[in-house]
Parts: structure tokens; sequence; C-alpha cells
């Protein structure tokens, strides 16, 4: 089969084999892959990954030790946990001590003919879910994890930090539970999205004067954490959403003295993904940038790093 | 009256007029009185603060315009708030805007023979404690604003960074919610007390491979935050308790994937403080390093300033 592979820090199409197929997995056909960050990142040598590139996908089960999986389009988590040790017998798979994580740390990813993985990772797509908006389902349920870690009420005034595509995502999830959302971000294109769902936008800079009871923070950045620490009102919430390499300098004794929390949120639930999509809560059409056949996947990189694109997908 | 001043970074003691009484306010003769760390920062500049240091006390009201509270042993909280901006109307006053803090922050303080608080601050205190546990409500409230903040179970295991003032209180209040409470401090003294209270301790190093549910860090060190980020496991809680000059350094990403919670965190409830000594579930005597007459602050606070001190008191 095709396959997207990076090694050494490049990334190449390539012939490989067909993956094989463990006990309790499921064979699956990517009919559809989504670029995030995080790859581009990848690229860069975050995770100090080889292998096959790619996490987010929408595709068809082939092949399934239960059967009545087989013919289901499916999407999939991407941490594949051990079950048996302390994080998972606690109720958090996710935090696996010795997870695999999808394209991203010991297991190759879908930006491939095919993949596999657990059938306990995966979840069928009902048919009001497009395949465009499928492969929205991982990066939505990164968003929606902040509401998993934080009550919003709809009084609170939210902030979101950056206008990248998990911003974009997290702006329009709070947006449901009040209406007092802004957002500062870098692209006036971006920004547009969200103010035609009602989101009060900033370019490059807000109101200086104004606080806020929860901010989130998605600049992919390390001046964004301080940034938030200047913007939250005491007794505030900031969630943390960016990886990035290297440190960030914060103000300890801020955060003791107005009581400050930062919370750090990764992986979300991708159930409630999939009935904000099958709501139509959120509108992904206007985000996606271009669909590349897998053979052009150095193109498809190449507009998923300008800093103004949103999506780029990658059609197997 | 004679009072502790503090100006240009010196201490001296001095005769200054009697406090004025505002209305709402109490006259108290400051019965007895503690150092705390945050007062040996502020001669170090901490606060920018100038006039009567101190803010742990008790005392005996003489003047009220409420003449019930006339003859009352009383303790006091700390903060002075406005009860009408936005965070006081939100049931925060200790977050108050405008808020003033008794000998830290546009007030004096009570190393002095009076010492004037609103009636809305004061406590009156019960029998059964001791002027000299009266002392340590202040400190001993802070150390329970923890559980306020963090629920911890009786399976959770804690470790206290720090085995200062603040980190004995901590850990020993830790200690009545769950049996594994660790602590990692630098003074074979200072551990012996938690010892005795069934608290495992570690001189200077703790067992790098053990991880914790719950870290408190008061440590007074840039480097305390830093150091619980290597010592929690994922999901956990780490609560903030120093104050000190400068930034920490901190890895965002670690606390993104592994969903870190960091929680700022200061003064807290008076009344469960009182209920704690009360019920003799703190004991104090053996945390008490000295009780200087107020003509020898000076003295009583070269005692205070040595790291294997713990609590020195200053008698009016």
């Amino acid at each position: 089969m095709k396959a997207v592979i990076l090694k050494n820090r490049r990334i190449s199409v390539e012939e490989v084999p067909l993956p094989s197929m463990e006990e309790g997995e499921a064979l699956i056909k990517v009919t559809k892959a989504g670029i995030c960050n995080t790859d581009v990142e990848m690229i860069k040598g975050y995770m100090d990954f080889e292998g096959i590139l790619g996490h987010e996908f929408v595709g068809c089960v082939m092949e399934a030790s239960i059967k009545d999986w087989i013919g289901k389009r499916v999407v999939g988590e991407i941490n594949i946990s051990c079950h048996k040790c302390e994080m998972c017998q606690a109720g958090y798979p996710k935090h696996c001590s010795s997870r695999l994580v999808l394209g991203i740390q010991g297991k190759d990813g879908v930006f491939a003919e095919f993949v596999t993985l657990p059938l306990s990772n995966l979840h069928c797509l009902p048919p009001e879910i497009s395949d465009e908006e499928a492969v929205f389902v991982e990066p939505l349920a990164a968003a929606l994890e902040v509401l998993e870690q934080v009550q919003i009420r709809k009084e609170h005034e939210v902030l979101v930090l950056g206008d990248g595509k998990l911003g974009l995502l997290i702006a329009q999830v709070l947006r449901n539970q009040t209406s007092h959302v802004f957002c500062v971000g870098h692209h006036q294109r971006k920004l547009a999205i969200l103010q035609r769902k009602g989101i009060r936008t900033f370019l490059n800079n807000c109101d200086r004067n104004q606080k806020f009871d929860i901010i989130v923070e998605a600049t992919g950045n390390p001046k964004g954490i301080p940034e938030a620490l200047n913007r939250i009102k005491p007794r505030g919430k900031i969630v943390a959403k960016s990886t990035f390499y290297g440190d960030s300098e914060i103000n300890i004794s801020r955060m003791v003295i107005d009581e400050i929390q930062l919370i750090g949120s990764r992986c979300g639930p991708f159930k409630k993904a999939l009935d904000f999509l099958r709501n139509k809560l959120i509108h992904v059409k206007d985000m996606i940038d271009g669909d590349y056949p897998l053979e052009d996947a150095q193109e498809a990189f190449e507009l998923a790093k300008k800093t103004d694109t949103i999506k780029v997908f990658l059609t197997p």
C-alpha cells in the first residue's frame, strides 16, 4: 500500500506492506485523513517519531475478529492502552503508562491506504456525519475536553488565545456554553469564521483592561500562558492546550496570590464530538483549505505549514 | 504605644500614636503575635510595605461600636475588603480588588501594643484554644485552604515539598485526610515533628521513582514547582503555596500531555482552623522556638531568619 513515511525529519510517499492485524484489532481502509499541527511539529522532531504519520481520519472496517464491525464507517481514538496499569485501572486509559499513540508514538498512523486499530478504539459514524466532518472528530474531541475539565456558565467571560485549528474549534465549542466568548488571533480570515458564530474577535491584541473568568490557551507558543496570566481574573482558570518544545516563564507568586488554576488538557471525548457534529453545532466546511491525494502529501504539507491555512485533507 | 516599624528595609521598635478606630472597627490589645516568613521577606523588600509589621496575632477587644465585642479574646482575618467590588460580590472578599492586608498592604500590622480591624474580620476564641495556639490560626487557615481546593481521599498519596512553618502545618492537615502523607525537607529536627504524627519524611530527597496523586509545594523557592512536576502522576494536582520574587521555568507541554493541574492557594478558612485547634488535631507546642518582648524584636527576627527555626512569638 501507499503511505506517507516520516524518517530523518523528512516525509516521503512510499510503497509499504499492509499492516498486520493483531488480536482484537480491525483492519481499516482509510477514506480521508487530516493534517494536524502535531504532524507538522513531528517533522521538526517533536516526539522523535519515525514511521507512517497521521492520526485524524475516517475509514471503513475491512476485517475484524468481531464480524459485526466489517463494513462499518468509523473514526478511531488515538491512544492504544494496556487496560492493566494503574492509570488504566483508575479510568484514564489515555494516560496509560505504556500507551502507543496512533501516528505519534510507537504505532503507524493513518496517512496510508490502510491502518489497524483495536476495536475498542473505534466509533461507528451515523449517516448524518459526512466524511469531511468525521475527520474533525479527533480535534473536536480535544476541544471538548475543556468542558470536561472546567465548568463554564452562561455568565462567564471566556477568552481563547490563538486562532489555529484547535483555537477555532475551542471557541465554537465554548460559544455553546456562553455568549461571552472572545478570541485573540493573528489572521483576519480565520477570525471571520468565528465572527459569523457571534464570537467577538481581536486581531493581534485585545483590550488590555478586560479580564476573563476562563482563558483557553491554544497559541502553540511558550508565551501563551504568561499572556493568559496577564488577562485572567483572580480565582480564574486557564486551560493549557499547547504543546511545544521548551519551558515557559511563569509568575507562580501571581498564581498563589490570585489563586489562579492552570489546567493541562489533551485528548477528549469522541462520543460528545460525534453528538456535536450530528447536531450541527460545529460547521467544518469553512475550515477546509484543500484535499490532496496521498501521492501529493509533500504539497499538502506545504499548504498545511502556512500560518493562514486551517485544515488540509489527504485522500488515499 | 510601642510598635515594630519597617522602613527602608530595616525594622526598629518605636513609640507611635495609638491607631484611630474607624466606623465598624474594633481596637484590639495585642496579647501575642507570630513572625511569619512573609514578614522576613518584607524586610527584604517584598510587597514594598512600610509601617507596622505583623499579621499573625491573638488579642483582646478594648473598644468597638458593637459593645458585645468588648472584652472578647479574638483572632483576625488579614484581608480588609470593600464588600462592593466584583470579587467581593462574587463571594471572594479576600480577592477584593481594593483590599488592604494587615501588616502587608496599606494597613498597619500587629507587632504593636494595639491594632484596629473591622469587626467582620474578627473571630472569638473558645476557652479550649490557648493564646499560643491562637497565633497559629492564620497560617493554619492557609494550610486548610488546600482542602478547600482539592479533594483528598484516603487512598491518595500526597507529598508536601518543604518543611518550613507552612509545610509542617500542611503536612499535619493532610495527615487527617489520608495516611499516605510524605514530606521532603532539609531539617531533621523539623521532619521529626512530622514523623511523630505518622508522616513519612525524606531528608533532602525522596525516592525518585515514587509518583504522587497530589503535591503541595511550600518550599518558598522558584524550583519547587518544576520539582513537583517531576514527581506528580498523570492527572495529578499540584497546589502552589509559595510566594517569592521571580519566575519559575515550567514545562507546559508536560502539563498538557499528562493533564496536570496547578492550583494557586493563599489565605484560608479561619472557622475551620479554629475547629482543628479546638479538637486538638494539630499540636503547636513543638513548633515554638522562642517568645520575645516587643522591645527585643530585632533579636526575635534574627532567630526567625535561621533556617532551622519554626515559629517565634512577640509579646507586647
